[in-house]
């Protein structure tokens, strides 16, 4: 059984009055770099992976989507979906990433906001998009930046009068189980390295796209504590694509 | 005037004995894993920026390529490379990397071990770089990690009995003009976070290879320190290349 926080009724509490749950995805710090990684979605097939409220399915419709498929592990969350989605181009599975059944050749984008970090087996997530993505299909997603997840508290070394002095990282290339404390819980991640995020993808047969690192949208630099976020990188934003077969460029290795 | 510290005598000395200047390329604690990465050199034209005492050159002519262009700031490492060289195919040019006049269509293989950190300009250097290179060119190049550079004094933060307890990060998106220790001298260097290092290359026209932080090899991990290098990434390889021209890849924006 994978790990699920979010349908702890304490932690959902927590998550459900984060800017990024109330106001969505005009709360979400990053929203304004994700949207310019995302493809054309009008007509696509999409699957979001680790839908959560389903801010991002619901997006995708807007912009045009045929098909929308929502996935995530939490039913509280699948049940707000729910209650704030009208469209009858998006459906919600419940299921686990690692779990839900992947069919060939059925997405042409496949998103996923910041869930793989949750995702103990990513190689093999990748393995399975790869194949359930069409060709020339776009896959992008947000996970926590490597610097972030890599010592594990995942909280700034404090001086004495009590600010932080720098972002502590440890442990980088040791992958793996991390136990961080998120909204006042104890919640269980997955540590990777980027050349790992990256060449997964590269391996598995993706080819990359444009990768960053989102600094907050500067109108948001007036919120308590934004400004700390220019000191670290939190996120990290990937965006690949499924190459059309024919003649593969050539990579030395 | 670009900083040339390399030709600062106590400096100069300092550097002279460090492993990878007295072993060359098998010194180097990131050569097993840049090697990987360089494409077949045989019948290439090279060009070299930053090339130090010219290990990177050398090895290149060893590898077959028909002319090998070491271009370097330090006339007391230009000098030592010249005198370990004896290769006809290759030749030292004093220049910047920034001041090197570049040609059109000139290289196959453009390489640049840790010296893209001393460039202030590093866009401006990407695109003459890319305008050298041949279609279907390697660009390959190893920089000091933005994890290891950001902060600025580029050391451990260290507890109260002399044991580091972690690798320091602050001000991430500040990118520019550090001042950090180095064998025991001021250097000047610039940071740039990853986001940057890869958008710029897009953004430039190149195609992204392969993107590694290498970690020690597993052979020298029982030198001294050498385990701590396992605890934050110190380096970051890229591989890019000039795609020939015809139907572009899409990539959505």
């Amino acid at each position: 059984m994978k790990e699920n926080k979010y349908d702890d009724p304490q932690f959902f509490e927590q998550y459900s009055k984060m800017s990024r749950s109330v106001q969505g995805l005009g709360g979400a710090g990053e929203w304004h770099e994700l949207k310019k990684l995302l493809p054309d979605f009008a007509g696509k097939t999409v699957l979001d992976l680790g839908c959560g409220f389903g801010w991002h399915c619901r997006y995708a419709a807007e912009q045009g989507a045929e098909s929308v498929t929502g996935v995530d592990l939490s039913e509280k969350m699948l049940k707000k979906a729910e209650e704030m989605t009208l469209s009858p181009n998006i459906r919600y599975v419940h299921s686990s990433i690692e779990e839900f059944p992947y069919s060939e050749d059925s997405f042409d984008v496949v998103i996923s906001s910041l869930a793989f970090h949750y995702v103990e087996s990513y190689a093999e997530v990748c393995r399975k998009i790869f194949n359930s993505i069409r060709e020339n299909g776009s896959f992008v997603f947000s996970v926590e930046h490597p610097v972030f997840t890599a010592q594990g508290k995942q909280d700034w070394h404090y001086g004495p009068d009590g600010n932080p002095l720098y972002w502590p990282v440890d442990h980088y290339f040791t992958e793996g189980y991390r136990q961080a404390v998120f909204l006042g819980s104890e919640v269980v991640k997955y540590h990777r390295t980027l050349t790992t995020y990256l060449n997964v993808l590269t391996e598995t047969g993706f080819s990359l796209g444009r990768v960053v690192e989102p600094q907050p949208d500067p109108a948001m630099l007036d919120l308590p504590g934004m400004k700390d976020e220019l000191r670290r990188p939190m996120m990290l934003i990937i965006q690949a694509q499924k190459p059309s077969p024919g003649p593969r460029r050539e990579t030395s290795r």
